[in-house]
């Protein structure tokens, strides 16, 4: 018998639909009224008599790039929350770089909905191997956790030795984190003999989870199940079932739309997801996520009766997630300008022992000694991922415009 | 005219007494009741009948190295929280192994008082550079932060200059971190042209402040006050004016023993610190810090009216604390064990350049290639602090026991 985390969850599509009408009418005056941004962008647009979720296409959509201008123009945070500092408990910041609010409000990224799914349940242990370093990441799971009654072991990134110690001492059930981190801990575990087995169960983002991989974690006896969050709008869409999409979250509102524009596609057809948040400390009206997608056509066998959609399908731009981090092109371009010997250079990230791997391909116009490593270095600086820098002969990198090559294929 | 976090800073020393030894009582009944730890060790000791501070001497003091066993025979925690899991917000680890836990407790290690002490204000937006990952020294800023109202960019260690560009976009007015590390990021700042100069108070802690870096401080318009805080206690003494010794924290209780002993010294002669928490999440009767200090004899001119210590006077054991982290004479036997070429070692601990300095000198019975990074990189893993490795001949390091040489001298 499936367990659900409330009954929101099982509701007919019509009270869903009723429902989400009367939180966005809502959410729609909240951001009018109290947030510049939205001061601006739905001024002229019929707040009040909005009634029909079809018709929120008409609303504008706030792409990224956008909210980078504003917050340069306003910092700290581009007038999008109506909190006031006193309200705030943190500051994230994301690569761009752009800036996250979160206020005290018990679950603020809704992650407890995925992680009761994931199996997680009151009194459970659970090791967080995502960064709480300025990326919400980790404090994103945390509070899923604290809302659930969970007890978090915060083990964050690297040290994977001390991380390993802290899970065999402590023998928490649950595991969130990347699924490549998990894989590393478990080698690690069988080379120094120290143990995982505790591990039952675990909630993985940031990046793909093969079939094999999960294949692997099942055969340790480890249940994972995936999420898909972004930063500023917590929690989107969880699995509920290995391999068959992902629910979506009842916190907000999804639509697939043409990627760069605001409308939305025929149902089934890839295109940019695009999210409505009902949190009030923080209202972010169609927000553009840059992910692809696309609806599923039937329910979850799981009973739960909200849409689901696929998993990622690539950028709508040229960004790429690498080992749950997002790559801007801009971020490139810094590690380009730090070396005056790079003429021209392309990331390319592939998946290799099933792990991200990025290669900065560097066209050079001479080679002193240590430019590789120093290379290497700027790109940790720069992208927070650790990449290779391989140096090419000028000319020996094709002229398409192409700052991003994502060639990942996974079995 | 001084502001006061509230009106226990500025009791009489009778009602601070009358209440402290109200509150122990009921601490020494509450541990012997409801912990595994203290039901065995004050079996026996007149707890009801506690009545004068004095005769704490008399009861058992809990050295760090006992809590380590027991942890390891009763996980995570060896029977020290009442805290069930559900209600246990984070397993934290320190270096030993040793595991601390907190609960939802607002302000659960008192960091507040130490705060507004040092001028941090509601509404204020504070940089966090402790680490979050493992260690509670971010959170531990963050819940005093967060009692006082204050917003937090938890900026983490490393990523020197993604914190910087937070700083320099979000203008925190405070900073809470290593003295060191706002050294670095102001000498960034001044090779990049990004901007610290929102900064204008700060809380430092996790090592020493020697008087000309906080008159560099000071230059810069930042007003740098110390912490003396410790993972399993939390706040245990402030500064509450420069170079005038720390003012003991008002939910504590602070003793000065014979190190090794509990055995008050007489006021004013240096010895081990050893402290009784009245959190009864986290009730620790009388634990040994292994730090040493002295009290003060006459009281702070700021007019608050608890007992000062001097500063920070060494260590009771050979653990040394570097750049925030205590180094453990077990975690260089880690390091030995894991290259078999090392006869033998000593880590030597020095203060260049206004840093902490770590460098392991090893007897080595060969060199084979590579070995000086590998060591180097084991010393990170096992220590969670950068060193180097320092080759020397058998024979080189003197036979007298010493794993860990702290030959700091602060200008």
């Amino acid at each position: 018998m499936t367990e659900y985390y409330d009954e929101l969850e099982t509701r007919s599509d019509e009270e869903r639909e009723r429902s989400l009408v009367e939180a966005i009418r809502a959410q729609l005056l909240h951001a009018r009224d109290n947030t510049g941004v939205f001061s601006d962008s739905l001024a002229g647009y019929d707040c009040e008599g909005f009634s029909d979720l079809g018709k929120l296409a008409n609303f504008p959509v706030l792409r990224k790039s956008s909210l980078i201008e504003m917050q340069k123009n306003a910092p700290p945070l581009g007038g999008v929350s109506p909190l006031e500092r006193g309200n705030i408990r943190y500051v994230h910041a994301s690569p761009g770089p752009i800036y996250e609010a979160c206020s005290a409000r018990a679950d603020f990224w809704r992650l407890a909905r995925a992680l009761f799914a994931a199996g997680f349940r009151r009194g459970d242990l659970v090791h967080n191997s995502f960064s709480y370093h300025l990326t919400p990441a980790g404090a994103m799971l945390d509070s899923g956790c604290h809302a659930l009654g969970c007890a978090v072991i915060p083990g964050g990134i690297g040290q994977t030795e001390l991380q390993l110690q802290a899970i065999n001492d402590l023998k928490p059930g649950g595991y969130v984190g990347t699924p490549s981190f998990l894989k590393i801990v478990m080698e690690k575990a069988a080379e120094t003999g120290m143990s995982v087995d505790s591990l039952k169960r675990g909630l993985v983002s940031g990046e793909a989870l093969p079939a094999p991989l999960r294949a692997q974690f099942s055969e340790h006896g480890i249940a994972v199940l995936q999420v898909y969050a972004t930063a500023d709008l917590g929690s989107i869409a969880y699995e509920t079932v290995p391999d068959a999409g992902l629910v979506i979250d009842e916190g907000i509102h999804l639509e697939i739309v043409r990627p760069g524009s605001g409308d939305p596609v025929p149902s089934g057809e890839v295109g940019e997801v695009v999210v409505t948040s009902l949190n009030p400390d923080y209202p972010l009206i169609r927000l553009a996520t840059g992910d692809m997608s696309a609806f599923m056509e039937d329910r979850s066998e799981c009973g739960r009766t909200n849409r689901r959609i696929k998993g990622w399908m690539g950028r709508a731009d040229q960004t790429a997630k690498v080992r749950g981090m997002f790559i801007h092109p801009e971020q490139i371009g810094q590690v380009v300008r730090r070396h005056p010997e790079i003429i021209k250079a392309r990331l390319v990230i592939d998946w290799i022992d099933q792990r991200d791997r990025m290669t900065l391909r560097c066209e050079v116009s001479g080679r002193p000694k240590g430019l590789e490593g120093a290379i290497a270095e700027s790109i940790r600086e720069c992208c927070r991922v650790r990449g290779e820098a391989e140096l090419v002969e000028p000319g020996a990198i094709p002229n398409d415009g192409i700052v991003i090559e994502d060639i990942r294929e996974y079995e």
